[in-house]
């Protein structure tokens, strides 16, 4: 497992994070998004985090990267399905991920994007 | 990592298969994708499986137990994402997913299942 897949759906890419980040696969993943986004021309991602139990200050600074990215991509990122204890978490790290939109689960997340689309 | 994610979007179940499967992990993702299909009244199960390089035949096994499940739970089970090496392996494994709807991507699988929807 060196990659994690993004799925396409209509103009969104859902990136499922089932697995412990490692550096290169965070890096793996940067490029992966941006080339996708490219080719897809992807006006959202979302980052399904629903999965994972515990997140560390390097997970908190690669969701902040891929939006940063995402956004001079043209493409809104919204992290869905944060379990309360990694909101908690992220928090007390310090890590409020500021510019980061979230969305409680991937519904929700697809709607928040289409509604996103619509205002500008 | 003992449970892998079941995403809801909208009517349909998507499951990214993404992690070694062993017995046990195997066994709650068909509890927990038989009670989502129950809470949810999930029409279609989408699993992705394009992040598997090698597919064995305890994977082919259990990917038909749980289109099974689904099916007699009133669910359409579509596999979206198979590398070409996979398909081989199970042709090859005598595993031809018999019963199985597959699609080469979760869009196509999005819009077969909503195709299906509309045929009875």
């Amino acid at each position: 497992m060196d990659r994690i897949p993004i799925l396409r759906m209509g103009d969104l890419l859902l990136v499922t994070i089932q697995v412990d980040m490692h550096d290169q696969l965070a890096l793996a993943l940067q490029d992966d998004l941006t080339e996708k986004i490219q080719a897809t021309s992807a006006r959202g991602v979302l980052i399904d985090i629903s999965a994972l139990d515990i997140v560390d200050s390097f997970i908190g600074r690669m969701i902040a990267t891929i939006s940063a990215l995402a956004r001079i991509m043209d493409a809104t990122t919204v992290v869905v399905g944060m379990q309360p204890a990694v909101a908690i978490t992220l928090v007390e790290l310090g890590l409020n991920l500021t510019g980061v939109r979230t969305a409680l689960d991937v519904e929700r997340g697809m709607k928040l994007l289409q509604h996103t689309d619509a205002a500008p």
